[in-house]
């Protein structure tokens, strides 16, 4: 079932991935090859193009077909590379995508200034669409992400992060960005309000099952799988939703284990092991994967006000696939 | 007559950049404290508010006076205080303003996310002129101002810098922005094509003949004036044009004597006196002065297709005292 959906995905999408990377290689025109080298480091690293995708086909549902939408949507991978460039040097991780982190190749002076020319290159992008409803959404866009960013930083290694705080912080960092690629579809389509909130939602609860699919994989998935290190959050001190769920139901004993484990610099495969098995048990794993699929329920109802058709078809499928990938 | 000037600007501008002051601190609304605190730290440190002040006076020159230009001016002071955070991360730098810079009281990472946040903000204000093209020109500042940055660090330390590539860095870092000031300002006052190039051509000289300025105040001007040390540019490997003018005019002795004096890691205030009395003797002092006033009356002369009117008679001030001022 997975393979199939992911197999059907590609079929469906591959004719506009393809345009979708020449716009990505036509729009990056920098003065300078070291900010073609850093921000292709990443940008062209295999990324899935899972917002310029839901730009797309948000706006072809909305019965926008231009070919402008191609354009367009690659907003959303230069905002989405762009953030990932400064969290990377924020976070000071050291692969991403399976490739060392931009800031282990160069300094991060070099990384953050690279970051700042996508996020210009996605205005410059946006500019074209000559509507200040779209520039008004991702200049929103880009104050909640840092903002969240932030929020994120601020909470690190606090054992006491609450759900409601997990949420804010996701909504932020994933949701929003999610959730303006689908709404500038609606809007760039000129359709009313009620079509315009109808994929508001749809983003955003998609936004909201894709991070806490990504969190769990953090615990289940495979170092290949992920092309870096599992329990990468916890080790970096960011707390998700199974561990977060799994402390709230500990004993003083067991939520003790977990604190101790967390605060050790080094943490082996072995007790890494140990805590999954904790989480587990203690419904941390369950419980995550409960809420990302009541967040994908949320997004395909939100499509009901839509008559069927292809990229209709098309977001449903990417809403499922939100929660079973292994990626 | 130095201090006319500026007593004279601080009479006409006064009422307005109190009004400036109210909407920089309206429009800065994070939700997080730790953002306010930070940005704030920069931001009311008692800038000049010159960027704002150049596009409000460009507008009611132009014949736009609705009380909107304060708000929107703003747009360039968030622009400048965010590509100044993430310049002071990229460079290192202990002070600015005579206040130590944002990086050494809080990590890099809060300051590079405070910055994004600035810039986002400076976003949210353009997208309520609902006018696509200030949002290109301002989109093309923020691609613009990252590329000369970029370049600027690749050059750092290079002895050869042309002058030409000197133009280019100090255009991006610090025209382009004033330049863009200007040029919305005709663009929300909607004038012809004719009176936009003028107030293009009037903010590029300015630009340059501001950084001219500012690159020679960093030879001539006290610590007590700067807020810094001077030659803070040549310790950090940045050649400005009196050096780069210098190390042209010099024969093999003096060229090795200035390129030993900046290799070193230490360079007390005597060394540094006989350097300044070197790029004297060798002209770079005067060269650098005569190019910032050449600037400045093409500044002026670029005025000349505007009618008389309190605005512009104040752009002109501003025009003569880019090049006289003290800090």
């Amino acid at each position: 079932m997975k393979k199939n959906i992911k197999k059907e995905i590609l079929a469906l999408a591959g004719p506009d991935l393809l345009l979708v990377e020449q716009a990505l290689e036509a729009n990056l025109t920098p003065n300078l090859d070291l900010v073609r080298q850093v921000a292709g480091h990443l940008l062209f690293a295999g990324g899935k193009r899972l917002r310029p995708l839901l730009m797309i086909h948000a706006a072809r549902m909305c019965g926008f077909q231009t070919g402008q939408e191609i354009e367009f949507s690659t907003i959303f991978e230069y905002l989405h590379a762009a953030t990932l460039l400064h969290d990377d040097v924020v976070d000071g991780s050291d692969t991403r995508r399976g490739k060392p982190c931009a800031h282990t190749l160069w300094d991060a002076a070099t990384v953050v200034l690279t970051g700042d020319f996508l996020l210009a290159t996605a205005l410059v992008i946006a500019a074209k669409t000559k509507s200040p409803r779209v520039i008004e959404v991702i200049a929103q866009i880009t104050a909640d992400m840092s903002q969240g960013e932030i929020l994120q930083m601020e909470k690190k290694g606090n054992p006491d992060l609450s759900e409601e705080e997990y949420n804010e912080i996701i909504e932020c960092k994933t949701a929003v960005l999610i959730q303006g690629a689908c709404r500038t579809g609606a809007i760039v389509a000129g359709v009313d309000e009620n079509q315009e909130t109808a994929l508001k939602n749809y983003g955003w609860h998609l936004g909201m099952a894709f991070q806490m699919a990504d969190d769990l994989l953090d615990y289940t998935a495979t170092a290949d799988q992920l092309g870096k290190n599992p329990g990468a959050d916890m080790r970096e001190g960011k707390l998700t939703l199974p561990l977060i769920y799994s402390l709230e139901k500990a004993d003083a004993l067991e939520r003790e284990w977990i604190l101790a484990a967390m605060a050790r610099p080094q943490f082996d495969q072995e007790e890494f092991e140990s805590l999954k098995t904790r989480l587990i048990r203690l419904g941390g794993i369950e419980y995550i994967n409960k809420r990302a699929l009541a967040h994908v329920q949320s997004a395909r109802a939100a499509l009901d006000i839509f008559p069927q058709s292809p990229s209709k078809y098309l977001l449903e499928l990417i809403a499922d696939y939100s929660i079973l990938r292994k990626v």
